[in-house]
């Protein structure tokens, strides 16, 4: 039996659309239990009545906003992010899911359960779809700015762990750079690509830059979390400032829109976020998962998903020994 | 008369795309004279009937590969961009165009022209459009990758009186960060923030998260050329992506087409990057001009269209004499 903490509050849809999640979850899946933490008066007239769902509430009604600094956050210590983290850090749930403030969830995860080893940086990894629906995991997204080519080199390390542990597959992994030659880019570049040249275990594509990332260049892409920030909020606006246009056209042009939803349909669904597995705060000794600020039940449904089979596969611990083989 | 130098080779496209496009101003255009500098044997036969055309040819066979080394083109004196910028330097002509090699161009025109002044930056400023089809200037998208909070500044001050110069109006100033709070990004960051928002001859928005650039939250943003050029060929990336998933729908739904062609057309013409006006080399002493590798002669046309108004209005001038103001 597995156990998953799932903060309820702190984003910008209703503690319902967590909660739906968790009970359409529930009714599939018998191998696991639930905390909800959040306002008990929303949550318990949801889920009173589902007996399969194995759960308990723990109540607050106070959480952390989207424009906290992560120095309030750390001061609401009866926020729902904060004690859904010190269930995880009290050893009692095995991974935690929230949709709040990324910074505040990297900064409060990072203080209060810590990193698998002193030597590595804990990265932020994104879920981004592509043209060939495949989509790459992208990390470090934004929980630290600069990194040492050594501590890049680690992250990709994890991430790659990740994937061929919970995914079953072996990652072409890339470093993102402004240009694909071996001398682009800055000191630390050099020193992760050579470390990745020579690491047999990986499929290193080399550097890989952000013009072919929608198509698909690649399935795991490494990076400080300065420029992958950048890059991330680069697509996620273009893509969707286009489909605002295509919105905007068919609504002229509804003649159009007949003949053409499908094409509208395979555009919204190729660059749907909701759909898929949230982020991943990678480098923690314990499972530490996020969905978007924005999400639905529908995300927070497959994010669960990827907590239970992250689970399934006993990720963390492969990961600890990943990194025991090249740290010490 | 004005005097403009087209590198008409070293390029994607072929000789003529530039000569076209050369032509078709010239016939407009009286003011102007042209030095052509590329093969005679390609160039001679589509002028030498344009009694309108105003034009000497310089010959030359050799040109700057795009993956030439910086090195490379150093030692290509013969090159047809290497004799474009002589002509420059030695003030043949008032301004330059090249479709080649742009690590190429920014190096040799930083050496062969030299800058406005020692403490500032050369920027390579591109033009990039919007949904509001007004677009933003975007500088520097490649020609240094790292700089102090004061060079921003001044790259900053020296693209605003392009803008105010050429196009007549105050640009909206934003400077490229992860996140709009002041206290985001760099120490840089902070130096650029509080010498821009202490200015009051620009147009200060803040920081510029990259999720609102295609929506036209600018007019002009400033950044690093490595965060720069990451953001740029994101955006690039993420909207022909779309543009290919559309095509490839609409050859699948042929009857969705024929309604919605001006979606199509309408998406395609808001991105079309030939329908822009290219770049500029910005800080140089004289004015240097940039159109993309893949240009045609529409591209052509409106980089001349550009050089022709920047020279109208004595832009190096009124930037020589903007810098003075504020660097001695």
């Amino acid at each position: 039996m597995f156990r998953i903490a799932v903060d309820c509050m702190g984003f910008e849809n209703s503690v319902s659309e967590a909660v739906k999640a968790v009970i359409k979850y529930a009714k599939k899946h018998k191998d696991l239990s639930f905390v909800l933490v959040g306002d008990e008066n929303q949550i318990r007239p949801l889920v009173e009545n589902k007996k399969y769902l194995n759960y308990r509430i723990v109540h607050t009604t106070n959480e952390i906003g989207m424009s906290d600094s992560v120095l309030t956050a750390y001061r609401k210590k009866d926020s729902s992010m904060y004690l859904t983290i010190e269930l995880l850090k009290n050893n009692e749930v095995d991974t935690i899911i929230s949709a709040g403030s990324s910074s505040a969830y990297v900064a409060l995860t990072y203080n209060l359960i810590g990193k698998i080893h002193h030597k590595i940086k804990v990265g932020f990894m994104s879920y981004v779809p592509t043209v060939t629906k495949r989509g790459f995991w992208f990390l470090d997204v934004g929980a630290n700015k600069e990194y040492l080519g050594e501590e890049l080199y680690y992250l990709g390390k994890m991430a790659n762990t990740f994937i061929t542990s919970v995914f079953n597959y072996q990652p072409r992994l890339g470093v993102l750079n402004i240009g694909a030659e071996k001398n682009k880019g800055f000191e630390y570049h050099q020193v992760v690509y050579n470390l990745l040249e020579n690491d047999k275990t990986v499929d290193f594509l080399g550097f890989i830059e952000p013009r072919g990332l929608i198509k698909g260049e690649c399935d795991l892409l490494v990076s400080d979390g300065y420029s992958g920030n950048l890059v991330l909020k680069s697509l996620e606006g273009a893509l969707k400032s286009v489909g605002k246009i295509l919105k905007k056209n068919y609504k002229i042009n509804p003649l159009g829109a007949l003949f053409s939803a499908n094409v509208i349909y395979q555009i919204t669904k190729t660059f749907d976020y909701k759909n898929n597995a949230g982020a991943v705060v990678l480098g923690l000794n314990k499972l530490v998962l996020k969905t978007h600020g924005s999400a639905d039940a529908k995300q927070f449904y497959s994010t669960i998903r990827l907590a239970h089979e992250s689970l399934l596969n006993n990720l963390i611990e492969k990961i600890t020994k990943e990194c025991s083989t090249f740290l010490n």
